[in-house]
């Protein structure tokens, strides 16, 4: 990198993607010392040793922030991913997003069965242990609610985190049996186009899902980030559809019906139907859309110094692989590309970094995602368009993060 | 799939690699039924409402075993991953095995520098803070202990599981500063051979790492699975070397001093030297080997049903990503090529899959790995040949696995 490539401001004080190549022009460091040898306090004794399990900093204990619950009963609710406090792609399972219609049963794998039966030529039962045996894969997915990023969709911006606005996604490696096995297994009717997929908490949360996506790559989750799923996501066992809103992917899965047509259950009329603009209703819309948003700088942090801040965020898309993103500083007047931090996987969270001057000025920071089909992210006007006032699932549009002079960064409507 | 395939048994039960696409021959599924409408009793009432901070199920609470403590003192020790327990490729936070020279120090960030100072043209210190605004990246990365597996190097095979005997290696994907944006912007002095590691523990572990290395992929890195680290892991900041013996990604990290020649301190003296059998000893013997084990079936199981299983386990590679993975049932004199379940990423954990019918044949389960340098994993006996019989880093022959008649399965050397 020469002077003149970090010294290219591009509008709104964006850099190219590969200015910081190499960093020596900077200036990032806080002091120019002579060293000091004097030890901290916890360089004088032996610390703790090691654990059997273990647990975060107390300086660094995040939480997620409770985003919903309904006023009769706190079992039916979520509770959002700290977006802005983590990096990379992977979120930690205590940290996972939460959306649960009648709380989080106990379940003993041990007296938990699933069954697969109706328009099948023979009925299956599977215990956990079963299941255990059978071929399984691994995979990196999102995990997005059809309802994340709502609060976008209300007629004045929330000063809210990035988390509390759009936390209702995460990131994890998923680790299961792919439900092809299990169907093909049981035998299914050639008239057969839906699988009806139910939990077993006490909502008895019930899905349909179309034969064609079951078939495709669906599968029982067993494992999260490696170790059994946690009681929170579906412990034994869930059905993970992969870059579907997160309802579908039913929780505590103890039956598999197969039949002729959707079971329109009150989980997908009541609720996880779009009420569109012209007044129609759109029914079993699955794929979530291609979206972003920068996790920092975000809404409620303030920027300290002025200097070259580092712009970073996540993209996923339900229906492909990010292909890239850009950066604007100005409200969407230009865009810069920026680096895509992680390989680009189908359905799975990417990061993506560029870096920044901020020298005091006022800006308006978006990003806009694009996804191997070409699918580009809409502007918040243009999401909202196409659904009814009262609509708020499937909300996609770009966050806008408004820095002042002063460095305070809040979320807008450009 | 046709019968022909499924029924086609390579040398002790193992199948070929496709077999599985369809599986209606399996015979997995436990019971065919008729399906129960019974609710189990966590369906008669709410369960518990979304939390802040998540926990695993008590009916899958795993643990890492303590696999070595000083005898005067439990600060200096080591717990393993319990592998035998997981799927995928990441081990989540709380599992990561451990390895400290004297404990955990509970750091404040706040108070927490890191400074680089040596044959440099400016001194610098950072705190953590100022690391927060760098260039970052992520990448999925093994970390192994270069003493890991050392029990498989004693004259007896120990009857423990994998994560006993293996359990000192684990998968994560880390976030940090990329190392050489930190030099540069220092000034190194031409003459500049090594870098200088040291961590703020009560035991100031010191490492000497080749500027070669430290300008290559080595980072700071300030994130584990997309949180912060854990104070078991370096928290607030640890050094990160991908590939190499996982002492040298110093935790806890506080200076590093740019010289001409290794500080030759007693962490690579007195200890992670490799003492040769030819009597000379090796230093700076970074890089870990190309290694495997299979993760299940594993020692301390027991085959409870004849049939089919699904042979799965990790391959690694300090050098490069694995190319493939070769599976034996018959104690190496065999072997059948493994699915890989996982992008080759180089030093990143690789699961690999592979179906195997077991009828109660007395079988020797053993994995093989190659990596893309060619590099292929040696036998036990190869593997001890090179070092003194008192040597027990670097140990990377293959793990055996003996199941008997009954099922029970052993760690044994072939």
């Amino acid at each position: 990198m020469d002077k003149d490539s970090i010294n290219q401001v591009i509008e709104g004080g964006l850099l190219p993607r590969r200015a910081l190549l190499k960093a020596s022009a900077l200036g990032l460091a806080g002091s120019f010392v002579v060293p000091a040898r004097a030890s901290q306090d916890w360089m004088t004794h032996a610390g703790e040793p090691q654990g059997e399990y273990g647990q975060p900093s107390p300086f660094a204990q995040l939480k997620r922030e409770q985003t919903g619950g309904h006023p009769l009963g706190h079992a039916a609710g979520s509770s959002s991913t700290p977006l802005q406090d983590l990096n990379g792609t992977i979120t930690p399972n205590s940290l996972h997003f939460e959306r649960h219609h009648s709380g989080i049963p106990a379940i003993d794998p041990a007296r938990h069965t699933l069954t697969i039966y109706g328009d099948v030529r023979r009925q299956l039962q599977f215990s956990y242990e079963d299941l255990l045996a059978y071929p399984m894969e691994t995979h990196q997915y999102f995990l997005e609610c059809s309802g994340n990023s709502f609060r976008n969709t209300l007629n004045e911006p929330l000063d809210l985190t990035a988390g509390s606005l759009n936390g209702l996604v995460s990131g994890a490696e998923w680790t299961g049996v792919p439900l092809h096995y299990l169907l093909d297994e049981a035998g299914i009717d050639s008239a057969a186009r839906w699988v009806i997929a139910e939990g077993a908490d006490a909502a008895g949360m019930t899905r349909s899902l179309p034969m064609k996506l079951a078939l495709d790559n669906v599968m029982v989750a067993l494992y999260q980030n490696g170790e059994p799923l946690r009681p929170a996501q579906g412990y034994p066992m869930r059905l993970f559809v992969p870059g579907s809103e997160g309802n579908i992917s039913v929780k505590w899965l103890q039956s598999l019906k197969v039949q002729g047509m959707p079971a329109y259950t009150r989980d997908e009329t009541a609720k996880y139907t779009d009420l569109l603009a012209n007044g129609q209703a759109e029914m079993f819309s699955l794929a979530m859309g291609v979206k972003s948003l920068i996790t920092s700088p975000s809404g409620k942090m303030t920027l300290n110094r002025k200097g070259i801040y580092e712009v970073t965020g996540l993209a996923w898309s339900g229906a492909a692989a990010i292909r890239g993103v850009e950066i604007s500083a100005d409200g969407g007047v230009t865009w810069e590309p920026a680096a895509l931090q992680s390989a680009a996987r189908p359905m799975a969270l990417t990061r993506f970094r560029l870096p920044w001057r901020w020298v005091g000025q006022s800006s308006i920071l978006q990003s806009r995602a694009t996804d191997t089909q070409g699918n580009i992210q809409p502007t918040r006007t243009v999401a909202l368009a196409r659904y009814s006032a009262a609509g708020f699932y499937h909300y996609n549009g770009i966050q806008s993060w408004h820095v002042s002079n002063a460095g305070v960064v809040k979320n807008v409507y450009v």
